[in-house]
């Protein structure tokens, strides 16, 4: 079955009013993509199996001897966010298999497996992987337990909704331990320069490999001033700390520039947020990454304002002689990305495995909305390469 | 009895942890300020009625022929409000009337009430002074019963819950015709120039009156980009309203400042909101006021962006006569302020009603917030004023 075909059948899960998709962990939406998995996986006889995080697997040959290829992504999305972001990578690994299983002298030689990771986006909890997190034990089940969402609802309590235990979540050694190898076809989600210097995949390259996942980091600006009614206190006796707000927005984008990072301010808390009224306090959050860890921190600290850290997560290289055999195995010729975006591929690459992930071109350069888009000849492109990467390792 | 004696009667009732009062309307603290008034009015042997629009009236001879000379203010609070905004006004009004019962050759003449109207800050349902505007018409009753508070409540819930029928909120007639004057005592709420150009109340003028409440208006300006991922979109491909808005907010004060008005940007909406999230919209709400229309409307035709208008109040002058006969009956050395704030009193004067404002001075100039303060004597001083000025209009 193509790609294309697969992804057609996602087409109305969680399709949101406003465009674009809402399929957040542990929703109605989330579970209409999960009984889609099981029914691929079903269909084509794989066994299905839903880990003690959450997380699907579908097993080709489980009783082969030696550790699994792993391949897959996830299906979860932000608000509104694109049809690509996940779901291309667990289509284009049934699809793989669909192609590898016409190619009469393809014999597995060790267990292949393909997984959709559990709440990837984070974008319902605020913790990111949280299924690779905890199946590798970076995510502590109680901490994982205490997250909510906007209407206070545990991950605990959305997990029992969807029928799926919270008790048992947390590290899973003997399921880690059979991950041999993983690979995540991934959209691009960006114009990332590639290592030639390029600026994102390009009409000569469809797909690529990414190298690392850069290294980003997370920080808070409270700005603290007088709350007062805006119809009687003169500019001169104000302390109106929403104007220090306007500067820092514009710092960071000059800090950015002048350092080739990227940085963005996308949330922010005033307080008390009445239009009549100057605020007392207001709050910023500033996303940072770039190629370097030097980088992003010497222009964080030209913001001039005490910024709190509020997380941070090193380069995360995938394996440089995984990546340069799949390299090999694909032709030679793909170019080597960054992702700036975590993935599921970074935890599971922090946590030892050999992780490499194949990038297909999105012409639009935008990912997390609506706009988000790889056309459809290239979704193909990026399952003949998953294919041919399965056939170099598995074979 | 002291109005210092009696605001310290209210000192626990909606006493914020966090500093200040949350009297917001028709809440629990709300209801036990109103207890406080019906025992107040009922200690002192007035009648006390609720009119149809939540507004409490106490009356000392109603039955006198002719108009009804009206003092007083209002008890609710914005969040983490003052303890003097409203409070003063009806706590010195009984006091006025303690003043006025021990001094033996006062008869009234005419009826007189003190009067605590509802609602008049609009911190919950977001339109200010809105038992006073249903009283003289300015509010349609479908209009108010609409509005809701951040839960979704609506005013009809909100007012059912407290025991008030909001059936038959709306134009008062004949309660209108009763009111032959207003004189509404308050703190002062910053410092703004007096008609002789001092700045706000000083040590030699512990009070003053109020010659008119400033035009104002609030306007929303919506900026428009391209929502992407924070960590793989390049500084170049952005399209970040999160620029936008600090150019607006910082634009806003200089027009303020170049045209001597108070311009304020207190409000903000980012969509998503998302720390790894390049904002798809941004809107901010500006509080633009000023001592003519004129340079309201100029400032504000300077900030570069599509502005649109969401409410505007034209300036509101305290009937001259009214207020001169009120200076000449306290010595006729009061100095003449405006008002940046609304009040209850601008919406009976543009109802016709000869209305005036004592105002108190404030050594903060901060109002709307717990560092509002006035001075125990400055506070006995307002009563004085009052109680001379019922005496004059009343006697």
């Amino acid at each position: 079955m193509s790609v294309v075909s697969l992804l057609a059948e996602l087409t109305d899960v969680g399709a949101s009013r406003a465009g674009g998709y809402d399929r957040l962990a542990w929703t109605s939406a989330d579970a209409d993509c999960r009984t889609w998995f099981v029914a691929q996986a079903s269909s084509r006889g794989l066994e299905v199996e839903t880990d003690r995080n959450g997380n699907l697997w579908a097993w080709l040959n489980p009783s082969l001897p030696g550790t699994a290829l792993v391949v897959g992504s996830h299906l979860d999305s932000v608000p509104r966010g694109g049809a690509f972001d996940g779901p291309l990578g667990v289509a284009s690994a049934f699809a793989a298999l669909d192609a590898l299983g016409s190619v009469s002298d393809f014999v597995p030689g060790r267990p292949i497996a393909i997984v959709a990771f559990s709440d990837e986006e984070g974008a319902r909890f605020g913790v990111a992987c949280a299924g690779s997190r905890l199946l590798t034990g970076a995510l502590q089940p109680d901490a994982f337990r205490a997250l909510t969402d906007v209407d206070g609802i545990t991950t605990a309590e959305a997990m029992s909704a969807a029928g799926q235990s919270p008790e048992h979540v947390g590290l899973d050694a003997e399921r880690l331990a059979r991950i041999g190898e993983f690979i995540e076809l991934h959209v691009e989600q960006g114009h990332l320069a590639s290592s030639a210097g390029v600026d994102g995949l390009t009409s000569d390259a469809p797909l690529g490999l990414a190298t690392q996942i850069w290294p980003h980091g997370r920080w808070r600006v409270d700005l603290v001033g007088q709350q007062n009614h805006a119809g009687t206190t003169r500019l001169a006796d104000r302390r109106d700390p929403m104007l220090d707000l306007a500067r820092v927005i514009l710092e960071v984008r000059i800090a950015a520039k002048s350092h080739g990072i990227l940085a963005t301010v996308g949330k922010i808390r005033v307080s008390p947020g009445a239009v009549n009224a100057i605020p007392g306090s207001v709050s910023a959050w500033i996303d940072a990454r770039g190629s370097d860890e030097t980088l992003v921190r010497r222009a964080m600290a030209e913001i001039g304002r005490d910024a709190a850290l509020e997380s941070w997560t090193p380069a995360t290289p995938f394996d440089p002689a995984f990546v340069a055999e799949l390299g090999t195995s694909l032709g030679g010729t793909l170019p080597l990305l960054p992702s700036g975006a975590g993935h599921d591929a970074g935890v599971l690459a922090l946590a030892g495995i050999p992780t490499a992930m194949i990038l297909v071109r999105n012409p639009s350069g935008i990912s997390h909305a609506p706009e988000e888009y790889a056309e459809d000849a290239d979704c193909e492109r990026g399952v003949v390469a998953l294919a041919a990467a399965i056939r170099s390792r598995a074979a």
